[in-house]
């Protein structure tokens, strides 16, 4: 998980984004959707084809001076110290969740209380939208993607925090907490009747914000899912998510219906001391190329990567003696932010082209190393001693055994269980939920009955209480709508990207083998992390990446394949 | 040591005064000298007689109402804010001195001089301002010396920072920074030469600091004094020192010829398990009451507390196998200054009131446990089990012994390694250099023959280095001139705080053989934890808990009575 330090008012958002997205999460303008608007595509053509290190080289090309230089230079100037402010945010929130003695929690609330409103008060200064527009109008963007880059996400920001009423602003604080506290009690009572009341005045605030906020034309839902997927919109989602389910349903329901895998008792119901768990999570965190020189590896209760990116990634775990999968697949994962963060482009500290682009690009950099490293075979074949070495008791396991007890596949009730082939379709039932309700399709009330109905439909089962249903996760309790398809979106960007990376690198299963991860991260670190936020939308980047925009198609071929394989029935 | 995360910009600053003490250090203006102001001390009488707990029953008596409450809020809201944001500065500072991967040091840096700015614009604003005067002239702080003390202080700290030109703040910055780099380089080659210059524009720099923002009539010096100790001046320190030189010096002599104390071979070459020496600090830090629900202790390069107290006080250590006192007494120490800080007014949170009064005040506190508690007889007969639990190797060795170790006394070149004996020479040096270089009546060039003179004066030792000499303390680096006094200061209150004590608590050495502590801490919460900022001057306070002023003759009887007891000569 990553964290997010300021944005939605609720507590839980400090587990769903990371201090860099921060500003994704909270930006509200809307853009069109680069798929649809050709005009736009054209203009951000001579962006995409070209990489990252020749946009460098055209940034050096072709300098500023004059007006422009001095006005590119007030406005970061003004950039650099606002992130610097937004760091201090990520590293109190690290402090608060992994440091901070249990008495300070309410001085905490209102340190950052007073820190959130400096930064909005500089966020939305005369002087900061003057800077804006002096860096605009003296042609600051010319020549440069990455100066075009910074302005635009500028004024995108302003736009976006001077929009959004005072009012509105405090309503929103004021709901998120009153329904953070009522999900708690519902979920706890399965209580649906108690929390529906409230959910329904969350959507019609997120439905007044759209309206004060976005820009003409674009539909409230929009306007949310651009919160945390930059360009994306429901209408691409739609055509996304269909082909997801229309070809991975058959798939799903064909490996279910195969015999589950057996495993070794020593991997099931083992004890794994939860020392020789960190030394190995250690292991692999130096082996993935995590620099501790520019971030730290701790516990915490609920595992999480945060801090001050690229200069100070914090990323955290838990062990649980009887399950030692969960810290490692844990710690893999963050590793994956983490390296996303470790590897933004430094010549562009504290601007907003340097930070991550999207919450689903950076969960592809998670599921990049979970599913498709830390998943395989090749990555149980390089860390088997080190694995034997830290569990004497499972010497008898072999990489093949590992593989198979990291991949079974099992449908379930809850999203956080979800397993990689049956993940999606819990977010695509959300995903449709939110949609009907944003567009007026459905009501509150309908909600239970159509989970359920999806839930039959997608894996086949069918919860008994609304607490293993529609109450389950908290993203709804502080209106966090919108959010849900970044978690599917980053696995198919992911699996894009791996595709991609095994043509360009040169025995790419054979380095994962070796545990030689250097040149993959390498190459996500010049593809993806030192990009930032270049592109105006993920579709742009993984089409600069891969040649193409998001393929769902190569996701179901990679899970097909998989799972087929795994459980021995065809494909 | 204490750590400040503001106000004189020299890194080395961050060991030498507390978050709490910053709005301390950072104070600029200048009252006139309570004990010789005879109006102030009749004013005064009427807080100096009044318990804190009758004071807040004052406060509850006289209530507010009308415009008078409503700029009284408003005053408190915006304080509360700033008093927040100082917190947030607290809280960093202790990560970068403890957690921050050394990769993040310039980010962090960037990050403290944004947040630096933004609280320096609050507390300058005009709004800031036209608060204060709002709550001065609706009468805010009639009926209640808390109400009154906030506003004094609010006030006072307004004053200080809007008068202090940016020009001058910016070469503060500057010039400390300069030279505090002069100075490493010069102590290392011992190198006076090259650090004289820079000494020179530091002095000037003060000067002119000290004509820019120090009420009329107010010299140089004393405006430098009051940073640090409120209230304080060369006049009455003059009158303090110059009675602790004239009876000191013939009794360090005459100990300083005794027959040097012999010690357990055990303790002088031992050698102490880091962990077993942890756990036995954290054995005596719960046993002097330090609540580690609001507070941690950590390991660090060099020990100090720091953090937001009162809700976040945390303090560090760090261990040498080789000799164990000096991590106990290290803790002790830190556990003395955290006490406070936990112990400060939770009903005046945020406020200026509620802050530690002074630097010699914040010292008083963390020495009257070291030298009175842990430097006792009594506190290692209680200490002695564990002690011997810890450290096996030890089992022959007695209190008395332990007693004997840690109170040896010797004449040494270097202050911060010098024993409660002698360590106030070495300040009493530094004072009557200070006050000579600011009156004028010594230049820079002079300072490192004086040095040996009064080294020879008051000692009987003389360094052969300048490194051993002048060039010893980072103090003058960055241009702390008045600094000093503090340290023996806050020995000297400690000495008569102990005296009251036990006089007013039963059985006292009981308490503290048994190990007893929380009548003793409860005792110093009232009467001077809690109390905080209530009274403007250290005397003031000194007063209402003893019944007098400071009053040196006190300490030096207490030290001659101990020493001679010890080395065996005649009082």
């Amino acid at each position: 998980e990553l964290v997010v330090t300021q944005g939605f008012p609720c507590p839980h958002m400090q587990s769903i984004a990371s201090s860099a997205l921060r500003r994704v999460v909270l930006s509200a303008s809307k853009r069109s959707n680069p798929l649809t608007s050709s005009t736009r595509r054209v203009v951000n053509r001579s962006i995409i084809t070209r990489s990252a290190a020749s946009m460098r080289a055209i940034a050096a090309s072709v300098p500023l001076s004059g007006d422009a230089q001095v006005s590119y230079e007030a406005l970061t100037s003004r950039l650099k110290k606002l992130s610097s402010l937004n760091d201090i945010e990520g590293i109190i929130t690290w402090d608060e969740l992994v440091m901070m003695p249990e008495g300070a929690s309410e001085a905490r609330g209102a340190q950052k209380a007073a820190l959130a409103e400096l930064v909005h008060l500089q966020a939305t200064s005369a002087a900061m939208g003057e800077a804006i527009s002096a860096a605009e109008s003296a042609g600051a963007a010319e020549g440069c993607p990455w100066r075009r880059a910074v302005i635009r996400d500028a004024r995108r920001d302003y736009n976006d925090a001077v929009r959004l009423p005072a009012e509105l602003k405090a309503k929103e604080a004021e709901l998120g907490a009153k329904g953070y506290a009522a999900w708690v009690k519902a979920r706890k009572n399965d209580d649906w009747a108690s929390f529906a009341p409230v959910l329904e005045e969350l959507v019609a605030l997120r439905k007044e914000m759209a309206a004060a906020c976005a820009d003409p034309g674009v539909s409230a839902y929009d306007y949310l899912l651009d919160k945390f997927e930059r360009g994306m919109t429901e209408e691409r989602l739609t055509e996304i998510f269909g082909e997801l389910r229309t070809k991975l349903v058959p798939v799903i329901a064909k490996i279910l219906a195969a015999k589950p895998l057996a495993h070794p008792p020593a991997l099931e119901s083992g004890t794994f001391a939860e020392d020789a768990q960190e030394a190995f999570c250690k292991h692999v965190s130096a082996a993935m190329g995590f620099d501790f020189g520019t971030g730290r590896l701790d516990r915490s209760v609920h595992p999480f990567t945060g801090g001050a990116g690229p200069h100070d990634v914090r990323i955290t775990t838990r062990y649980d003696d009887s399950v030692f999968m969960d810290a490692v697949m844990g710690t893999v994962h963050e590793v994956g932010h983490a390296l996303y963060e470790q590897g933004l482009n430094k010549e562009q500290d504290g601007l907003p082209v340097q930070r991550a682009l999207s919450m689903g690009i950076h969960e592809s950099q998670s599921l990049f190393w979970e599913r498709y490293i830390g998943q395989s075979q090749e990555f149980w074949k390089a860390m088997l001693p080190e694995f034997h070495a830290n569990f004497p008791e499972t010497k008898d396991v072999s990489a093949d055994d590992l593989y198979r007890f990291i991949n079974k596949a099992k449908a379930g009730f809850i999203r956080v269980d979800a397993d990689e082939l049956t993940y999606s379709m819990h977010v695509v039932l959300r995903f449709e939920l939110e949609r009907a309700l944003f567009g007026g399709k459905i009501s509150v009330a309908e909600l239970p009955d159509l989970w359920r109905e999806k839930m039959r439909e997608l894996l086949g089962v069918v919860p008994e209480t609304d607490t293993l249903g529609v109450l389950q996760d908290v993203h709804w309790s502080d209106g966090s709508f919108g959010y849900f398809p970044s978690y599917t979106l980053g696995a198919m960007y992911a699996c894009q990207f791996h595709a991609k990376a095994r043509e360009e690198i040169d025995g790419f299963d054979e380095l994962v083998a070796a545990g030689k991860f250097t040149p993959i991260r390498d190459w996500l670190r010049d593809k993806i992390h030192n990009v930032g936020s270049l592109y105006p939308s993920a579709d742009e980047l993984c089409e600069a990446v891969t040649g193409a925009p998001l393929d769902p198609s190569i996701y179901v071929e990679h899970l097909n394949k998989k799972y087929s394989a795994l459980y021995g029935v065809a494909e």
